[in-house]
């Protein structure tokens, strides 16, 4: 599509990993295979996700910070708050000495993932519309942008032929939110919320390392009484309950697959049982030993839990 | 599967392109992309959309026209509106001097994106039932067809050994509407609403090539007033508003990426904003000079717009 | 990823086919494709369904029973059903002298497919842990364990490198309920609802086979009315009504494209027609020929059907 000879002084890549927010009602995210098809045939282009909600650049970006250890050598195309019609930057980070390159808008979506993989190498601008498809209408970035650039990248071209260098310091940050300590705990928030109801945090493991198996859980809004979580083994012989024998109205806490704390509940969604969804913002707090030895569960107004 | 050696008269193709109204709530897809790795392990599937409403070909047709462009060269399979148990004419249209051969039911589903590019150059109805698949029970023609059929034409084989000619006159032709002048002014439909809300309409843009930065719109039903639709700039410099300019409450008129005009409205969707969908009507009025300077909404009875 | 030589005692794969309810709404299944890819490059992954309601074993297990068909030879991955945090026995399974191998849960996932088949070749349990994948938190079977154990069955590892054999009488047997006839007639179950409401259901087509063209058909809640159901005719000469022919309120029984006794209802879905979903149970009765002839419905009282 693009004329010119490809420049074969950079790395060659074959795999192309797709994040955006179009959605599977309609044909948008088939185009975009069709166009690496097209350009890069032999190019392998791997769907991580479609349907985050439209605009919901948090939760993509944690998406892909969760998925970047899995991926393959290759290009990152990610796509997700860039409004029609909208004009904004767009950037490519090259992370893990050359094993990838991450193109997507300007706008936080790529910063936790390459965060995760130690930081940038390099980035650039993507500037050079040479490259670019051209538009019947509006310009559609990721489809007569990343898509084109990606592929122009697979086929060996250097970041210096897609665009040109940027201080990585003025690169917008991600928005993924941290937890903190205050006087009665740690307030942390619901980052995410599985198929099954299970709620992940951003509360860090290494915080609740030496509170024991019980702790409170308190979700911060009007009427939220306080909970006793149960530390949940991951392992036989760990210490902790074994998930399954979580009883009906208790609050588990367990690391999940990416090393997140996460809760769940005895016998039905986490989400349910706590009335909580993303966003959603919790205090953690140690209980003492003598009332987590009697599992006691002691009624606390907000903002006020256990002294 | 089938039997029988493969003449090698025509073109050979490695990328199907599949639009079906499947959804993916069970293995109905997957099914299909097997029969395909079966068949042509070498061929390529790209899934365009399946998530369509049910049996809507109208809306369907509309995204295999907007993706035709874009796709590679190859085969397209695309079956909306197939009823269970229903025996309808299944029929194979080459496009493109050959580079593309679509195959579908003969519902209007295929004929928008033939004339997108240009016409059929030949047509067969698939009636070599030695190509179909067996059945263990109704013929479903997605499966124990048009697949094995799309895998012969990327072996190579010749239309003539699919089906038998067909006057193209005979083809169902394609539902998308078409706007329509009247004396006061045009009368357009929204033909798709994108995930975030924008509303692509029918209407030509060349018709309201010289209407100026502002005109009016009436959405057709009892209660809407007329509203002030103002021009979106695609690129710097050109005429009309930046999108970020547009304030809440107020309605934009932007070509979309697949140089549609689309209706957009400031800080939220257009569909909440104008209380519209897919199907309904629209009238746009070129506004006088003088009240479109002045920046007026002027309230107005349902088919009585402006004067 | 994991360390050693492949041992190449087995038969090399170079599709897998995935069926899991981690849903589209993240990464999840990305990262599945991911591991697959930087695993076993060459190798096509196919995806079978993923939406599937979380946990619904029985329901995934009957789409896994109609899709083994027409899977090419490879590895298929299956995982529904398994908690987070979950400790649960995998399984993998050959079957069809050595054309497929099926790894997933001990929960009955696997074995309807199995038995579609004609039995397992042979099995083991997935006790190797040398070949899993780190986890950074709990153990996710699907992408720690399933998935690069499938990697290695591609590259033609033995079973035997993956797990230790297995008694196969101690497998968990597949959830597919079976009809049974009583004095009344025969009482099945809707085991599936299609995206157009139609209707699959567990009756054995060779119980009704010579029961004529109309039978009645008495949804077992406490209000339905016994319906006269018209045999629907799959070819052009077959005795039974052409589905084009089925009238508004008229209840169809068509043999649909798995080979399934499917009620579809004229003119709207038959889920809204007889107010049943999947897991309604449902009896059969056959009309006599002089009601049958006249096309009376009688009405009648639960568990009374007509004598």
């Amino acid at each position: 599509v693009a004329a010119g000879s490809v420049r074969r002084v950079g790395r060659a890549y074959n795999t192309i990993s797709l994040l955006t927010d179009l959605g599977h009602g309609d044909e948008s995210v088939g185009v975009l295979h069709a166009i690496a098809r097209d350009l890069v045939p032999d190019v392998a282009v791997i769907d991580l996700a479609h349907d985050t909600p439209v605009g919901d650049v948090r939760t993509a970006s944690m998406m892909l910070a969760r998925a970047i250890g899995y991926l393959p050598e290759g290009i990152v195309v990610a796509s997700v708050g860039v409004g029609l019609g909208e004009h904004r930057r767009h950037i490519a980070i090259q992370i893990a000495d050359g094993a990838g390159i991450l193109i997507g808008p300007d706008n936080g979506l790529l910063a936790p993932a390459v965060a995760m993989v130690g930081g940038a190498d390099r980035s650039v601008v993507l500037d050079n519309d040479e490259l670019w498809l051209p538009s019947p209408g509006a310009v559609w970035p990721v489809r007569d942008l990343l898509m084109p650039v990606a592929a122009r990248l697979c086929e060996g071209a250097d970041l210096g032929e897609v665009g040109s260098d940027l201080d990585p310091y003025t690169v917008q940050p991600g928005v993924v939110p941290l937890s903190r300590a205050d006087d009665d705990g740690i307030v942390a928030e619901v980052i995410g919320v599985s198929r099954s109801g299970a709620c992940q945090t951003n509360l860090d493991p290494d915080e609740i390392a030496d509170w024991g198996n019980e702790m409170s859980v308190t979700v911060l809004n009007d009427d939220a009484d306080e909970r006793v979580a149960h530390r949940i083994t991951n392992a036989p012989g760990a210490p902790g309950l074994p998930i399954e024998r979580l009883g009906p109205g208790s609050i588990g806490l367990i690391l999940d697959p990416h090393g997140l704390v996460t809760l769940v509940a005895g016998h039905r969604p986490a989400t349910d049982e706590l009335r909580v969804t993303t966003g959603s913002a919790l205090r953690f707090c140690r209980l003492d030993e003598a009332s987590a030895a009697r599992g006691v569960t002691t009624k606390v107004q907000l903002r006020s839990p256990k002294p």
